[in-house]
């Protein structure tokens, strides 16, 4: 980008890595990085993107959920706008897209406060990256014409779920909540049959897959365990002709219990 | 991809474009297309991106919504087929992301009746490089923990939309029937001062965006005419920090009182 300044109070490129594959970034996000001076990255990139930016101070500022150690999002806030100040062009690098579920809001209003211009670049959320990894798309003709995007966790560590709001929902950040998001799903209407797809490292080359019905959706955990994952509920969570792709482990429990 | 078929029945790989600007395309896109030999692509494609594919030979088999003259779903699933089976690897370039409104299950339905394989590359879709170019985050901490992506149109013509499904609502091919949608939004309970961001052409160097209250939202007709634009709706659509009337500060999706 031509507008880059160069010198201090800096610049800075919110860029979204995409979810967890370094070609999954794109290539205006590539071009961020291949004139950064710093870049400060959660720990969900891939290792990989260090070589988009080699000649750059790479910090990981990662945070994941709300684990005990993660590095808290005001010292995050501090840190981007001492390094704008300090440096010429500083990338803010986000798993995913930077405008989902990114905290981008409260890192925008930290550099506003200190007069530093930023751009954001946005990247492959999750939710797509899960959709492509299964061939499942996550709308549909006819039946599937909307899907919601949602966190099933909220700051107190209560998984929050709702009505059902669209024909198909995508869940973040759900995966120590894989039992509690099944009891809210079905207590909020929807059926213990509802097909969920579960997919962890979407994008990425270790990719795994496994579908469940909603009631059973907890015996996800031990495949998934340790993994980044969202779960696709309802009609995109089908597959398509009724084909499975390679890798999907297909989880029925023996006496189906629908709910 | 090291597994490519490059003999008939060759193998296909739906890319997604990104929105509208060809350095919004993912690295892995941009990898497939340099090793394709025959790229189908929709018209919304950045014509840039054919620099990414000197080698192919280009089809374009646009269709945008459903005006009168476009290529019919069937012609392009034929054509798709054939192509696969002509040649050895087929890049399918779609506009945005193919598993958000990219008809991506009708094409998987034909290669799958034709025993051809595939892969599917996710992309930027519309609503995140909207949310990029306004610098306005789709989630917000507290108030704002879910976004749904709809169309406003449904394959008769007719507006579609239900009650607020999530804080945040994204219409895809909106373009001429703002008046419609924002009645209909209207009358399922959203307020008629609930801020909104018209984003067309986003990503691309001509991006242009504006704002509107929701019963005000016909007038980016004239703004937009004749471009591909998103409409968000709801707290995704306030600026960062900005002053905002009081009435957008104390949104609530469900307190139905419509202007």
């Amino acid at each position: 980008m031509s507008g880059l300044k160069t010198a201090p109070p800096g610049f800075v490129s919110f860029v979204g890595a995409g979810p967890g594959a370094a070609d999954l970034i794109t290539l205006r996000g590539a071009q961020r990085l291949a004139c950064a001076d710093v870049v400060l990255a959660d720990a969900l990139a891939d290792p990989a993107l260090r070589e988009l930016a080699p000649q750059a101070r790479w910090v990981e500022v990662g945070k994941r959920g709300f684990r005990a150690g993660a590095t808290p999002q005001a010292q995050i806030d501090a840190l981007l706008v001492a390094s704008a100040q300090r440096h010429g062009h500083v990338v803010r690098l986000k798993g995913g897209d930077p405008s989902v579920f990114g905290r981008l809001e409260e890192e925008i209003e930290a550099l506003q406060a200190a007069g530093i211009a930023f751009e954001v670049v946005p990247g492959v959320t999750a939710a797509l990256a899960a959709a492509a990894a299964t061939q499942r798309p996550l709308t549909r003709r006819g039946r599937g014409r909307s899907v919601t995007l949602a966190t099933a966790m909220a700051q107190d560590g209560a998984v929050e779920a709702e009505r059902p709001r669209a024909a198909t929902e995508v869940f973040y950040m759900a995966g120590r909540q894989l039992a509690g998001l099944s009891r809210r799903l079905r207590s909020a209407g929807w059926l213990g049959q509802t097909p969920c797809s579960v997919v962890s490292n979407a994008g990425a080359a270790d990719v795994l897959c496994s579908e469940h019905p909603l009631h059973d959706l907890a015996s996800a955990s031990v495949l998934h365990a340790g993994r980044p994952l969202v779960v696709t509920v309802g009609v995109g969570a089908t597959a398509v002709g009724g084909v499975l792709p390679p890798k999907i482990a297909v989880f029925e429990p023996l006496a189906a219990t629908p709910t």
